[in-house]
């Protein structure tokens, strides 16, 4: 004997297979959910059968966007002598809202992770070579933007020797103290960025 | 301009309503399902879409149920003279599973919580004293599973008390140490309880 009806048992299963969501929260959100209005259900379901047939991957940058190329590359206002390399679309989000970018992007996917079998070719690291050398006197500096952990800083790597051939400027986001934050607890290895990176006042 | 695409940020928005999602997870959540197949995300819709309409509300113990009234009522070896009083769903699930208990549930649907404006006749309790009344010469025990928390404790001592009218055994379940406890890291309320209620060896 079922001990939970078919209909709430599916929502549990459906919920339990994304990721970071445990059994117990799977149940505690399908639960929820039975006392949510139905159009509110109805809408929650549209918007995951719509969500892949209305987004597409722009050809250009390889972000998530509604049109290709994406509104970004489409705006002549942003210079595309700049590419910014990320490793996620979020990325994209969280530099945006600083305000302080005017160039394009260029979205990996990810970052070389050989312990989870992700090779430079599992990323679009070959689009940005092509997208560099065909642009290559209007490009004059890429950023690279990975996490500051062992597998961006591995892509980083792997990234900039590629661009050596190329006549351009390659850079990487400053590390150093987080704004706010006491130098007493931050950790050694932020510590000795932050000195070696240091600036004249 | 819009940083993500409408339809993507749609499903973040229907993620970051859900209780305990906060955005940086909604948003994680839609772009994990960005690379989920179709057919999985039309699976996920559709559980969501039928979860209200292919469930009810069983009118004998209040459970969510694939019918009226649920298996366990209709289920003849079911003993129907004791009802264990729990408050939700999950719990009868949780006390299922031990394959211990034989009888009857029903369910309140929550606690007693001033705080959050849910007094007891936001709960099933009225019907539960119907359900008392009307079957008082078979039912001879009502056992007050309510969690151990402030709510639970006041809901079962409400309950309690209008119970008392009805010549029938009013029960709680056991406090103490749970098993495989450490006593030295048992709380002090916790261990006063396992010394009050100890039992003969």
């Amino acid at each position: 004997m079922a001990l939970l009806p078919k209909a709430l048992s599916k929502v549990i299963e459906s919920f339990e297979r994304l990721p970071g969501i445990g059994p117990k929260s799977a149940q505690r959100l399908a639960f929820y959910l039975l006392h949510v209005p139905q159009e509110e259900l109805d809408r929650f379901a549209k918007s995951l059968t719509d969500l892949k047939s209305q987004t597409v991957l722009c050809s250009v940058c390889k972000n998530i966007a509604e049109s290709d190329p994406c509104d970004i590359d489409r705006n002549p206002s942003r210079e595309k002598s700049t590419i910014c390399v990320v490793e996620q679309p979020t990325d994209v989000v969280s530099i945006e809202k600083t305000g302080q970018y005017r160039g394009v992007y260029h979205i990996l996917h990810g970052s070389i992770d050989p312990l989870n079998n992700i090779g430079p070719d599992e990323l679009y690291i070959e689009d940005l070579l092509k997208r560099v050398k065909l642009a290559v006197p209007s490009v004059d500096e890429v950023i690279l933007a990975m996490n500051s952990n062992m597998e961006g800083e591995a892509t980083a790597l792997f990234i900039q020797k590629q661009l050596l051939i190329f006549p351009i400027k390659v850079t990487r986001l400053a590390h150093g103290l987080p704004m706010g934050a006491d130098i007493e607890y931050a950790d050694e290895v932020t510590l000795r960025r932050a000195i070696e990176g240091r600036r004249e006042y």
